[in-house]
């Protein structure tokens, strides 16, 4: 898969998983702007208000980020990883916070407090099974 | 949701995401045993045949694991995460490839050369989002 296909898909998944230092995992919601994954901390109930991602990324900015698509025709199976640096925003997330809201219409019913997760894309790789000759 | 109920979902589960040191994370398909998560590399085409999920576990083991549950009705969403410890078996494998096998008829095709990788599970935590009240 070239890295431009790779881009697409990997802009038009709904949900992603962030892997930290630790390592550490967690599926999240994000848009891709340019060379960007951007998302946000909402309200939905958390453990800590001091996420462990955050901490993490605090400590050490180097993320990778996937998304993929699984079914049991193994034939069809596909996925994007990134390899990035995070870095964390607390503050002027609006243009985020709109483009999150663009793309999740569940978002109009959460509060989106901040603070944002920005990933710097540096290195994009797509996978994709090859179809079985008919 | 408790520990009994997130290791059924994990068992349950047909795709799981392994994130290694560096962080580096890829879909896998694996078995639950008891406490332990297992996985093999098989013949489906991979970039190199030291796999960096590979070489990543024998350099430094510790591993999380992710299954997920994501629709677009936010009130449905569910995961489970496993911290752990893994290791790189390169042998004796057979019971391995029975159990992946039994699981995932897919495999009846593929052959399961190894080596395989096997996590302990030391900590596992599961995460639902609230039910909307009608």
């Amino acid at each position: 898969m070239d890295k431009t296909e790779a881009l697409r898909r990997l802009a038009a998944a709904h949900v992603g998983y962030l892997a930290t230092a630790g390592p550490h995992i967690v599926p999240f919601v994000f848009v891709v702007e340019g060379r960007r994954i951007l998302s946000m901390v909402d309200t939905k109930p958390k453990s800590t208000t001091e996420l462990k991602r955050i901490r993490n990324i605090r400590t050490d900015p180097l993320v990778s980020v996937l998304v993929d698509h699984y079914e049991s025709n193994w034939s069809r199976l596909w996925w994007v990883r990134v390899d990035g640096t995070a870095r964390v925003v607390d503050e002027d997330f609006d243009h985020i916070a709109a483009l999150l809201r663009a793309k999740y219409p569940q978002y109009a019913d959460v509060d989106l407090t901040g603070p944002a997760i920005i990933v710097d894309i540096e290195r994009i790789v797509g996978w994709e099974s090859a179809p079985t000759v008919p």
